[in-house]
């Protein structure tokens, strides 16, 4: 089977057999980095641009350990010190970089539609790892990953709730599409100030009340809480935020059994996830974090192959 | 053929043949980058330091992506958080770069003369990547490397315009001694403000018109403005600037039918260059960001490798 | 012989016998960076994080350079742009870093106890690259294997003067600990605002004269002074400390014959060391340098291949 797609932009260009595939090769991949000698040579002599427009130690480790571990050499380029920062536009930037020819440009930028953009200009594959409140698809194939490890192929009637600042979200906008392909059901809780405006027209159930959002659901997406949000008006102060959308051990009492918490990283402990439930059996936040990896291989691997590989 | 200089610090160093040297082989490199494993081993367990004390993504990443296709390692270091910052010298922190035993030392210095100043106190190799506005061969190298490949060996004759600060730009000076070498007839255009004050002794003819400067020439090198030159008083005010000193379409009209545009990047769109000029066809903006990766990579090969290289 | 430690927080954890083998293991790797190939493949597959949440580009690029010449990959991350300004606890970002799978995390932190806090927490090998006041155990290793570089195994009835900023030296307490388990006599000289409050207990001899606390010496480590102690009020000014602190040539006569001078660099010439003992026949500052990297390749080589290690 040979891999179609030159870019990830997000979720909605792949298929649901698409989707599994990734998982299959991710599984594969999450062996590699459980052997001692964590190197597979199958991206040997491809080049792999990092560009960090806005700051994500976390996301960019994550694929640079993910590149180097099949091979690939990196390069890291951040805003800081970059011609974006001397005032070159991003396609000029862009195609700069295209033209020392890497195999894959991985973009982190705080507009909307920036990895849409530089894909139709780029010859080279464009990885999008968050664009603006755009989308985030990495980490939505991570997190369904994550989940699949934890329940199987049995995706279909289960209940996820996402919390917390919605309306600036990339995490959750691009989880609510993977997830809603895989036939689960979207519970959103969230203050009405954190909404987004065309929340109504979603395939989401909207709650204002945390323990009713809470009531069946299989899984609970906490979403980390840009604290500059209170500056801008957004919330009446963090303390409040706390008692009312931090989530407790009492939150879920009427969640089903096995309830599962994620956090996409960093935690602010005491605000949108209590310490406990941080730490708690019950927590994947650590497995999305291997999860992470192990997704972002298989995404290099089928993006960086596509005319070679033999899926 | 053994390489026998240790540095690279400017173009004067070179002659004629060696010059032609750096062309083959870059040739051949250039081929390197656009195979499916962009990797050959011939600089396999050579250490490069990439030591920038003047930010610059755009040499930085080409002479990173250069040493990694050779199968050297590379290390960056910046002036941020550097020795340097904590009040060292740049002799010591060299000396001590030099006591990890690297290979070589690529060095971006804001001073003229840095490069020289470590290559004489240092075993390993020196390149300079830009002092100051002395020089910055590997620049010249890849711009001419360029205009080769568009023009073939025929240099003689030809006539190339530099436009912009001239006074503050080490490409301006290293591109005229190396063109100069080739044959090549130099044209300079430049506000009064912004020409260095021994003009009149170098082996050019100076413009202050840019209509008049264009006439007959075969391509034409923009500068890159630093914005900071009007706080300093030496520019009345942006648009003037781009009003008199900016290449648009109609300065062409006189110029060799085949005239080529070149930019050393990032380019200012709309102050030295008009945008439509940048994206013609006749740009080799982004040819040059391609040569630049072969020429260092040329570069690389040829000062670590020159007690066992047979070219 | 295996070896048997996981972490390497501080000299104490070491027997006699097993600073002998680090000493064993870096001369054999002192020879691998005098090569033309200086790269083995011993750690290939390995991942390395160097996570410096204090700016260190000299200790981090030692590190940095000893992993890939083992063939390890190497991960940076700085405080700036992390997890950690962000917020995060300096616990959920190690446990983030873990669950990515790398063998090993080199910690440099502003806190005392930092590196043992991640230690008791990872399964994967820490190695404490300083950790405020408190340790810097792969310094005192390369400052006690340049020494046994210049006078054999003979460390026994040897002196050592340490000068300078006792009190918030790491570098300081580790030699200390190494340095006596050696066999060697300690001279303190600081003034008494930088010595440490409990020092009488400490198996030393302070001295609060630069003079005498020469007299006998076999070698000197100078210590770098912080210039911000100075704005601290722990200063009155730096050039009363460096008439009274900073060594002199003439504070060498009453030392031993052949008395070597060092110093863990950056140094600042002219407050805690003179320029011309800098350069000096008998400054070992760049020996120091040099043994850094063979010392960290086998402090990596131990620690990462303990499981399977027969040295």
């Amino acid at each position: 089977m040979h891999w179609k797609h030159k870019d990830l932009i997000d979720i909605d260009q792949l298929t649901h057999e698409e989707i599994a595939t990734v998982f299959t090769v991710a599984d594969r991949f999450m062996e590699v980095s459980s052997r001692p000698v964590k190197k597979v040579p199958v991206l040997k002599g491809k080049s792999l641009v990092l560009f960090f427009a806005e700051p994500s130690t976390r996301t960019k480790t994550s694929f640079d350990i993910a590149g180097k571990r099949l091979s690939a050499d990196t390069f890291s380029l951040t805003k800081t010190g970059s011609s974006l920062q001397k005032g070159e536009t991003l396609k000029d930037t862009a195609l700069t970089l295209q033209a020392m020819s890497p195999d894959a440009i991985v973009l982190r930028h705080q507009a909307s539609g920036a990895a849409s953009f530089l894909a139709r200009r780029l010859n080279c594959s464009v990885i999008n790892a968050g664009d603006g409140r755009h989308a985030h698809p990495t980490q939505a194939l991570l997190d369904a990953f994550t989940l699949r490890q934890a329940w199987g192929e049995a995706f279909q009637g289960k209940t996820v709730l996402i919390l917390g600042d919605i309306a600036h979200s990339r995490v959750a906008r691009s989880n609510i599409r993977l997830l809603t392909m895989l036939g689960v059901k979207i519970h959103l809780c969230s203050p009405r100030t954190l909404l987004p405006s065309g929340v109504h027209t979603w395939p989401v159930t909207v709650f204002n009340d945390l323990t009713s959002a809470c009531k069946g659901v299989d899984a609970i997406m906490c979403l980390r809480l840009q604290l500059e949000r209170q500056k801008a008006g957004l919330l009446p102060n963090l303390r409040e935020y706390a008692m009312n959308f931090g989530l407790q051990p009492a939150h879920l009492e009427k969640a089903a059994q096995n309830v599962r918490i994620m956090h996409p990283g960093p935690m602010n402990r005491g605000v949108e996830i209590s310490s406990s439930l941080a730490d708690a059996g019950s927590s994947l936040v650590l497995d999305q974090v291997a999860s992470g990896v192990a997704v972002r291989m298989a995404i290099l691997y089928l993006y960086l192959t596509r005319e070679s590989a033999l899926v």
